[in-house]
């Protein structure tokens, strides 16, 4: 974890380094003892609590200065108080990649979060991946702010994909507005607030040590990377599943 | 661009932060005075030059002790010599996402070290961009090891999108073997090599002063994000362009 950073002269040393030069395999069991650097506790090796509200706020106000993969990566940085991860530098995720419509930023900038404060890789891919079938199976934006900053807007999907082109696409037909409209940009700020507390409940799940995954990995399932919403491309001629 | 840290006391600040905190609106323009922190030279400014073969070797070898995103990070990491930033932390996106085939993982590996090392975020937005149209547009893997490390491969096929699931799907048909499979590993591999070599050709051209953007941002041309192989999932109601 970032805050479990820890100072030796000058450098910082992140646990995993710690955990990587000392050989130790058991991780966030009590306090762990690693060398001459110092001790780090369980809460430290477990990770940090974010503040889910502020997390979701945040992402919501932030949005139009910035768009979905950096205000998401600013609401969890100012939420959980990360030092050393710049949300800029995920500016590109938006519209699902520079609005190529693939993954949403939202899940960049929350992925982009998750890696950096969890260590372990396989954990932090879990989380990730919990993160994507929330996105894909829940109708959003689910965030209501007191007051819309952009507009006001009456609808709430279900994408069933995490892929931007076909949530917002979705959204627009059912709100019939364009993508170049206030309504639009409205939605993706709640949206982008919804997967901000999303991404910071899992986080805080995996700081107490109650973080269970929940979605498969749907390259397993399906013998293939896949989205899972099969027949929005292949209409009735989605294959059959492996076995 | 990370190369343009310096140190102030035991703290890292970047050059974003050093224009950021004096109101320095030039940037790379010669050679820029900062304060009482120093000189940052035109190549510091403009950003660090990468070895683009390491790039390649570094990304394939690593591959299948790491997967897609982490070892295009890894490939740009080395060749570049770039500090603090730990090509793990992009773990999660292998598979277009933890296997959502959403954006190609590589993609995203490329696109967390081009926010990292390029300070202007609408310029690394366009290098992102043009390094998701190769992607798209080429006919992949090009990459071409002396001996292959998983298996030997013959095909190579045009994704005609950065979506892995089409991606990678459309390569598995052509060479005609499964998803967990040794040779598609192995192209996943040489892919990887491909989009690290890219990215550091087009990131010397942004620290040589020589890079000029290519392709158009999707979300105006058609006012929607979107990946452009409409007929792909569209068939042939694939919607009129606007205007």
């Amino acid at each position: 974890m970032l805050e479990g950073l820890m100072k030796k002269e000058d450098q910082e040393v992140s646990r995993r380094d710690l955990i990587k030069g000392v050989g130790i395999a058991a991780v966030g069991a009590g306090i762990v003892s690693v060398g001459g650097l110092g001790i780090v506790s369980k809460a430290q090796a477990k990770g940090r609590k974010f503040d889910v509200k502020k997390a979701g706020d945040v992402a919501y106000k932030q949005y139009g200065k910035v768009f979905c993969a950096e205000t998401v990566a600013q609401g969890l940085v100012e939420a959980g108080g990360i030092k050393g991860l710049d949300p800029s530098n995920v500016f590109w995720g938006h519209g699902g990649v520079v609005g190529w419509g693939t993954a949403c930023g939202s899940l960049i900038g929350a992925g982009m979060v998750i890696g950096h404060v969890v260590d372990d890789k396989k954990l932090a891919q879990m989380v990730v991946n919990d993160v994507m079938a929330f996105y894909a199976y829940n109708t959003l934006p689910i965030y209501t702010p007191k007051k819309a900053i952009i507009a006001e807007i009456s609808s709430a999907t279900k994408a069933g994909t995490p892929l931007c082109h076909i949530s917002v696409g979705r959204w627009m037909k059912k709100e019939n507005v364009a993508f170049f409209s206030g309504p639009r940009k409205e939605r993706c700020g709640r949206l982008s607030a919804d997967i901000a507390i999303k991404t910071a409940e899992l986080l805080n799940q995996v700081a107490d040590g109650k973080y269970k995954p929940t979605h498969p990995i749907n390259a397993k399932t399906y013998q293939i990377t896949t989205q899972e919403n099969c027949s929005d491309c292949h209409g009735g001629n989605t294959p059959d599943l492996p076995g």
